[in-house]
């Protein structure tokens, strides 16, 4: 096999989901139960029917209704199965051996098992926007925010695929002016652009897993919306964090993104300074040139960069499990809202409207926070192998929040 | 069947594991492989061996590795098989049928797979020794305390059964008076003495479950240990909540009581002012009268009461749902740590020793915070329908940190 084989797969080569990504999915058709596939070009490879029919050592894995067993295998298995899948693309001889399905014609589902779910809030710019729009008068990021990758552990229960509507949530809200907080669904309904992790490794209780450990216990990565209501966030949050602003729900992409297909990307940090404690120092170039696009109602309102995140991810990881605390084969940690020093980089709508107070237009009205029937879409890019692939999308629209209300009810 | 029948297992009559109370676990042997057995006296009864002799209907509930199949049968499910177990061990034409094994000789594990765990801050004598001891000069409560029950996400992955040792955290701390943080084994090891509460139902996103389905959504209450160290927790807190300061472990009992075993136990909850928002009413007693026993080093160093918790359990389940989020059997939330108004009714070593300013004596030592080699032991018991019933126990000892530390390889 050459380094940069060429696929036989009509209308892959050169696209964004060239052989160089091979992003794995679970999928399923009108005929086939939900097994494990990789996108190439715009169809699925059925790698779980591939791995019945030519590779029976691989069938548990691939056959498989989540990528779980798969991650599980290990890293060397991670690798060989990427290869046996470049095979099957770029061997004219497999042609007629695999099954390939035009992604118009698949169901894509929630690609793993959830364990635990970590978020964290590791951009500079974010954080700091945040600050300056909650506290004007104080220091706009916290004593601890440069020492320390700052997360708090979200519902891993509320997180659904990409494509799953959302219903705006309830809750009780109180302005500062209010005298009584008051009950009802979110006036301020917000997203968070991110990108997550996936953990492919068992760590027991009592283990610290270091950062030079990154790329054999993260499996890939995937694009998250971390959907938000402001309102209930911000009456909710003091002392333990955010709670119901956060659990209704957090969006996936359908596509998993592996690290080798990532390796292109690979970018120096911006600077940390002060220089970091030992746990949480690392070699060479460990951020992500990951481009971000969010879409409204057919706009694009903002590209954050990922290149600007403060932490990388195998910092993020470090500092998961530097108390001893366990991972567990999927497992998911996500950055927090990715936000660049522009404004046009800002991924949040807390931050785009300056905590309400400006507007920002998409598919010609006007928006400070989401109304009900948008539909938000965020598409992830990155530098390949050979161009420029495709890490999938995040799509979800805002449905009514379900009535009647327990105050409707009365 | 009486409405007090009585058990045919000796010396078990009268004791705190008669057949009123009857707590689930998931048990091995050195011959069987871990399967659901009811407590009686101080033998355990296989009810997964009696479904497959004699209720072969029941099998895979009840012959499963953990509570999850049975709980996601439904309540009239649950109240089926307690009645059925209830039958077993009190009509002697079933003594040679069934087979019990002296709880010396079983093995206890996670009695079941737990989903998201959510733990609450429900106790408002807990909640006002905390906010006088970190903020003397602000008000003790949040303004949001006593309009809902505050609450964070905690890390399923690492909640472990009574009897597993704790391995001491490390992590960053940083006192007030030090210029920069620094890293080590954590100096402010604590407990939280709580309860849990585990759900048995499965219900969609975008939902929500009203005060008035706790007894069909919640299967069965638990002992908890939250560990917490209190140097991290301190550090990293701002402005999303604890994390590493919590994430390390988390121990619950082997047993998980059902809630018709501790109907005798509800009691009403002290006044809630000012009135909570409709979603939080509920009707008739809605606490529990359960004492709690912190015993350290065979010391019992604390008594805590639930009864004097501020929020029911019930009102808690209604405000984890009423944004939306979803429910999966084996979710798991917890009612944070119960303290009274008396000194002796803390069920913290934060709120014992005042901040770290106080001593307690155990085992006729002097103490803050946990030593290495020290062991906690919470008890639990409650009014039964004859007399007091066990919750039974939640047992821990601290081992040291693993090492060598990251510091300590440079």
């Amino acid at each position: 096999m050459s380094t940069h084989p060429v696929t036989w797969v009509e209308a892959a080569a050169g696209s964004a989901y060239d052989v160089d990504n091979l992003p794995y999915a679970v999928f399923s058709t009108e005929d086939t139960a939900p097994r494990i596939g990789v996108r190439i070009g715009d169809h699925v490879l059925d790698l779980g029917a591939a791995a019945t029919a030519l590779r029976p050592d691989l069938a548990p894995l691939l056959d498989a209704p989540a990528l779980n067993p798969l991650m599980a295998a290990g890293a060397t298995v991670w690798a060989e199965v990427r290869s046996w899948a470049t095979e099957l693309l770029t061997d004219t001889a497999h042609r007629d051996r695999v099954r390939l399905v035009p992604l118009a014609d698949v169901t894509l589902h929630l690609p793993f098992e959830v364990g635990d779910y970590v978020d964290y809030y590791a951009s500079v710019d974010h954080a700091t926007n945040v600050g300056r729009i909650f506290r004007p008068d104080g220091d706009a990021l916290m004593p601890n925010w440069r020492h320390l990758p700052v997360a708090y552990h979200g519902r891993a229960g509320s997180i659904v695929v990409s494509g799953t509507p959302v219903h705006r949530p309830a809750g009780q809200r109180k302005a500062p002016a209010d005298p009584a907080p008051t009950f009802g669904p979110s006036l301020r309904l917000d997203i968070e652009a991110e990108l997550g992790f996936v953990v492919g490794r068992t760590v027991p209780l009592g283990q610290r897993v270091a950062t030079s450990e990154f790329t054999e216990t993260v499996f890939g990565v995937t694009g998250v919306n971390d959907w938000s209501s402001r309102d209930i966030q911000a009456w909710e949050y003091v002392p333990l964090g955010p709670n119901l602003g956060k659990s209704f729900a957090t969006s996936i992409s359908a596509w998993v993104t592996p690290l080798a297909a990532l390796e292109h990307a690979r970018t120096e940090l911006p600077s940390q300074e002060p220089a970091v404690l030992p746990y949480l120092r690392e070699e060479g170039p460990s951020g992500y040139d990951i481009d971000v696009e969010v879409e409204v109602n057919g706009t694009v309102v903002a590209r954050p960069p990922y290149a600007s995140m403060y932490w990388s991810p195998a910092q993020m990881l470090a500092h998961l499990t530097v108390n001893g605390a366990s991972l567990r084969v999927g497992d998911f940690y996500a950055s927090g809202t990715i936000s660049g020093p522009e404004k046009h980089q800002r991924g949040s709508f807390l931050e785009l409207s300056w905590g309400g107070k400006e507007t920002w237009t998409a598919g010609g009205e006007e928006r400070t926070f989401l109304e009900d029937g948008d539909e938000v879409v965020l598409r992830y890019s990155a530098p390949g192998a050979r161009g420029r692939i495709g890490l999938g999308e995040v799509r979800g629209r805002i449905l009514p929040t379900i009535r009647p209300l327990p105050e409707e009810v009365e």
